[in-house]
């Protein structure tokens, strides 16, 4: 592709063009060039071209002066800045690739660390497509300048291309972002903000059966809440080190009393206080926790709380409902003793797996991330080797034991802590990140935590930062992608709607209204003047798992003429009868 | 007082000196003095010796201008200050008492509008107290000098006094903030900051508790559930009309992209935002109305959030939980047409006093207040007559018929729209605000909302925004107070203690928890090394309501020996008697 483009528009700067699972891009800087997404097409077909002169690729390096002299002779300048980039990591060598076509003309070079296929009718012409343009900062950095990023993917063949092209298809049938608009799910406002989405009421009615079930869960698992602000005094982020390696995603400070008057100096140094949006909870439960002193008997404190975050993610890496400004951790720290470490990382395991099962996430769709630290620069992390050995072994054992799908890989983990990662697969086989579960070596230290333990000496305690939704926006986007909108009854907003044929009809229908709302089904009367078919029709929009149609038969008899949205079959039962078997399927969660 | 403290520190400047309900104050510039509590004996001593002189209060007036001239010669300069304020209001004559002795000696002057005793023994000296000092701003502004009140109570006898003085007493037993500090139920944080208290476990349950049923009311009472950010662009506050009118009340803004580099102007333009913390929930809610159109039919939308709110309280004006910088409204806008104003308005009436009347608050703590606008000013409000002149009526006929004990208030309403509030009284009398109940004529037009009426033509809705507890924070306040922590058992953040009488009943107690776990009782066991006597008095004094003592009678007979904290029995039960008895009393909230 870069080749193509190169060839069609010669003034191109080339940045970078890694692959991602499934997906390749290329960012380009286009000089004074409008590249428009209609452009592709071009470029694909010049692409075809390329893969029939069946071009070899052909791998030599240079040293790394020289190969900066080469990349600036061509005005490369991105290429250039990162070939100087890799000198600062110590590489002396700088490897790229040549095309050369059957006549030994060489058509293009790339500074590329490979590998690449040998020759290009190794890529089938018919298993690629470019799918779109995008903005990219250069080097991620918004000082920078924005540069063209061309998106496209490769299959090894036409027919994994079309199977791909047919799931992305599927996929946007069940995109929250196209669901949730049409469903009346959320509403973005320009004037509220980009990233800061309004929960409607049919999206809260499903945050609200969600969320009652996980508090419900972990009373039952014997959490206890806690509530803690969004805002907190600069000094709370400065101790925890957030405001020293976390400011670039914060909101920035409010600055309070710096309206206050000169001649009142005193008054404006007592009054002058900074405050910064939370974009994390742990801070405060760690205040939870050293209000007191704590004992050994005490052990173990599970503090849950569904914690509302702010992160200032920037505009162009916003995504609907899976990137936001503000969402809700479904967040719990865990304090015990190290005697306790097992116990509990057993619990929290059985406890995600729980939530998944719950809602019916197939164990296949669950692969398991286990970060462990950089065992040739142990210095870089908090914490000490006792703390660091035990938690990496108790960890991974757990892991083995409890079966999970899981790699392991060195070097990930977070310089607080080793840690779990649960993600979750969607439709299209990407991973969503949603359970974690990480140890923290950093904050016990930074706020002096500790304990009185049995010999009555103070000692740190461990401290386990869990999430098992990881958000509620995310773990919601991804549940309405997972059925696609047609929830089990316990979860739709909407559970029941009833549709009388006409006004005839109405009383009964009330009847049958108020028996469902005795048992708090939430149930509404279709009593529009449209015909039987479009109000039918507008439920099964909608998902509604079931309709009653009433006729005057069922005035009648007393009974309800029952649509199920998901089996579509139709049948009737008299009122206490429906009642009983969706009470029944709500219980089961089905 | 004044004159006490004038006779003792002739440096003294008077400010201003009202009485409020139970209480009185004096605030004082004590110029180069320091004036300390211990001081405030002194002045007592001197008040009765005043009282025993039984001096006259004289009332004479002064025309402005010569009323001036007499208080700058005695260099009162605030007392000039609030003379020339009078002044712009179109005063021309200002009122002083002056105080003679039976010898017709002035021995004191202040300007004041009265009215006062006829002479100083219509006191009884020995019916008042001072009782502390505290600092208050000129004016209430923290931008001018802050003077020294003095606060006092006084009373028509020596009795009253005393029972004021054991009512003080009895409700700093129940005082949220002293039971808040013992049983563990709130931290307060220097790094969080003040004004911003993180919720304990105890206190979260107990928030748990309320937050479910208040849900489930709603739910039951056909609302339905929104959920919106806490932070705003401007935009939005400018819209509403927030950021003109009540930006002293709201945090700082918060200015994103201001440290973007000059280079990239262009970016900084594209990524400059500038945000705020919300003081209020409604323009939001206005939003998500406004993201779609709106048809008569769908009338009326009840929508209601537990809306966590920030308002920058003055620092000296923070109180515990009653005032606080961050605190959850239970709030709900219901969006109506004309001719279910008075319905709506009903619905909501009941819907406070089934809350009241669910907490045990005697019908005779409620006070209500209709608050009217200014009938010869009717300019300054939004909104236009039919729609004042309908709501106002309606209000007054509500009130009316359901016979709420109300007080009619001109001149009190809102530059917006005419309301109801609900205030309770506490154990000392004092009335908090809670429910409010408020027309809303000023957002529907700011906003420009609309419906579509039968008729085909766009229409304003009535807006009317409600709260029931007003705050989460304060109504528990209240509410702890108000049961002076003897929880009904289903608001009890602890149900049940299990008080084993030495280790060898331990297993029996894991029975008996386990039981009582089933059926999701709070309950724990005090498997402390304790003595029976100290572990049944820390349940105690924790107020949990069912404390169950094991001993080996009943490990024999398969029971329970229970104490009812509240009522002090104590009797005995089998285990699935006491779990129907205490089912039975969390079901109906006692």
């Amino acid at each position: 592709m870069a080749q193509a483009v190169k060839s069609t528009y010669p003034e191109v700067k080339m940045a970078i063009g890694p692959d991602i699972e499934n997906w390749f891009y290329y960012d380009f800087d286009f000089w004074e060039v409008e590249f428009k997404e209609e452009n592709l097409k071009e470029i694909e077909k010049k692409m075809k071209n390329i893969i029939k002169q069946n071009q070899k690729f052909e791998k030599y390096s240079l040293p790394v002066a020289e190969a900066v002299k080469a990349l600036k002779a061509k005005w490369e300048i991105y290429k250039v800045e990162m070939a100087e980039d890799l000198v600062k990591t110590g590489e002396t060598e700088i490897s790229f690739y040549r095309n050369v076509t059957q006549q030994w003309a060489e058509t293009f070079v790339d500074m590329c660390r490979g590998p690449h296929v040998e020759k290009s009718l190794d890529i089938d012409e018919n298993a690629f497509k470019l799918d779109k343009i995008a903005w990219a900062y250069w080097k991620w950095d918004s000082d920078k300048i924005m540069l063209t990023r061309i998106y496209g993917f490769a299959f090894e063949s036409r027919e994994a291309l079309d199977e791909h092209i047919r799931l992305l298809e599927e996929a946007k049938k069940r995109d929250h972002r196209v669901l949730g608009k049409k469903l009346k799910l959320f509403a973005f406002s320009d004037k509220v903000g980009l990233g800061l989405p309004l929960w409607m009421p049919n999206w809260a009615m499903l945050w609200k059966q969600v969320e009652d079930f996980w508090k419900e869960a972990h009373e039952k698992n014997g959490y206890d809440f806690v509530r803690t602000p969004h805002i907190g005094n600069k000094t709370l982020w400065e101790t925890s080190g957030h405001w020293g390696f976390y400011a670039d995603s914060m909101y920035p400070p409010m600055e309070v009393g710096q309206n206050l008057e000169e001649v009142n100096a005193w008054i404006k140094a007592k009054e002058s206080e900074t405050f910064l949006l939370k974009p994390m909870n742990c801070p405060f439960h760690v205040e939870i926790y050293n209000e007191e002193p704590k004992s050994y008997r005490e052990f173990p404190l599970r503090w849950c709380e569904t914690g509302t975050v702010y992160r200032f993610e920037k505009k162009w890496q916003l995504s609907w409902l899976t990137r936001v400004r503000w969402f809700t951790q479904d967040d719990a720290h865990i304090m015990c003793r190290k005697d306790q470490v097992e116990e509990e990382l057993k619990r929290v395991v059985n406890f995600i797996l729980y939530i998944y099962e719950s809602f019916w996430f197939d164990k296949n769709t669950v692969k398991v991330y286990l970060s462990l630290r950089d065992p040739n620069n142990k210095s870089k992390y908090a914490g000490n080797d006792e703390g660091w050995d035990l938690t990496q072994t108790v960890l991974e054992k757990i892991a083995k034991e409890m079966k999970l799908d899981y790699t392991a890989e060195e070097w990930e983990a977070a310089f607080y802590g080793p840690k779990l990662d649960f993600k979750l697969k969607d439709v299209l086989g990407r991973e969503w990140q949603c359970s974690t579960l990480q140890f923290d070596f950093n904050l016990p230290e930074r706020f002096d935590m500790t304990f009185v333990n049995d010999k009555w000496e103070h000692e740190r305690p461990y401290m386990l930062h869990r999430a098992l939704f990881g958000s509620f926006e995310r773990f919601i986007g991804l549940l309405i992608e997972h059925y696609a909108w047609a929830f089990p009854v316990w979860l739709a907003p909407e559970q029941v709607k009833i549709v009388p044929v006409s006004d005839v009809f109405l009383s009964y229908a009330d009847e049958v209204y108020s028996e469902l709302r005795k048992v708090w089904i939430r149930v509404k009367i279709d009593d529009s003047t449209d015909s039987l078919n479009k109000k039918v029709r507008n439920a099964e929009m909608q998902k509604i798992p079931y309709i009653l149609v009433i006729w005057e038969k069922e005035v009648n008899e007393k009974t309800v003429a029952i649509r199920n949205y998901k089996t579509k079959e139709q049948s009737e039962a008299k009122i206490a009868e429906f009642v009983t078997l969706i009470l029944e399927e709500i219980k089961n969660k089905r």
